[in-house]
């Protein structure tokens, strides 16, 4: 892995790939599946997010204030969906579901080693938090796989349907 | 078109499409490229998404209170950038990039006959509007293509760089 400017962070978030949030606090850790995340500025990076108060990882990212946003590829398709089926009170994902924690460099978090890219990030703003469950994020760093491609991403479309990203498409634009 | 019930909203944006926000007030109208949004409840479906002070469409959004999310398919990229390179100020992207306004049910914005769905919202909380121009729309109709297969849609991954979607995953969930 290599680190990946901050200012590159919304090229990972902005066409909507599905994420693996993991989530640490006094000695309990979890991996949740997460598709309502949305870019709200560019650099510093800032990341809204709905983390629901029946997530079990709702309590972990709300009382360390920290996390990371995992990226995987299609190949963890599998493993996406039992996160996503699964509560972590009483249960480590990250044992059963075969996902390696790696230490982090900014946040106690850790990091998913099987993932593609991961993003780094602290709680900046929970304004939103009672009405919607949703958290405002800083990412603080980020990294990327070395290797030269990255993997499809995975994108949910609703009851275990996922779109897997197809073709890249370049057209002349003056857009960031 | 046939409408779209509104429990099924999340599933056109949780998987992260551009989508063309059109926008009308006092005889002015808009059409703008958004990337950034995030579902923030399933029903009635509450989308979060910025759109800046710097966009023309800002301004009749927060004026008028409504909107329309349309969701283009690939074929209509280069309108799509276009849209995304241009400022709406003195300028009707309509005629400019050949889209057709049509009259909506709820709003007074207008569809783009040329997407394959379009959401009908109104601005239902302004409360991170000042941080970040992150509105909160509420869906109060939804319209989908009566064609069997909907359009493949396209994802931002910056400067012109778009993910075209691939091939459908499906894997046995209890996820909705």
């Amino acid at each position: 892995m290599r680190s990946l400017p901050l200012g590159k962070v919304y090229t990972l978030l902005e066409p909507g790939p599905v994420v693996l949030l993991s989530t640490a606090f006094a000695g309990q850790r979890n991996v949740m599946a997460m598709s309502w995340h949305c870019m709200l500025e560019f650099e510093p990076p800032l990341i809204g997010c709905v983390v629901s108060d029946g997530n079990y990882s709702h309590g972990l990212l709300l009382q360390s204030g920290e996390c990371v946003i995992n990226l995987p590829g299609a190949a963890l398709a599998e493993q996406v969906v039992g996160c996503g089926n699964t509560c972590g009170a009483g249960l480590d994902k990250f044992a059963r579901f075969g996902l390696t924690p790696r230490p982090a460099r900014c946040v106690g978090a850790p990091l998913i080693a099987e993932c593609f890219a991961s993003i780094e990030c602290r709680v900046v703003d929970t304004t939103l938090l009672g009405k919607y469950c949703f958290f405002v994020l800083e990412a603080v760093h980020a990294w990327i796989s070395s290797a030269a491609e990255p993997p499809q991403t995975i994108h949910h479309r609703g009851h275990g349907n996922f779109m897997v990203a197809g073709a890249q498409l370049h057209l002349p634009s003056k857009m960031k």
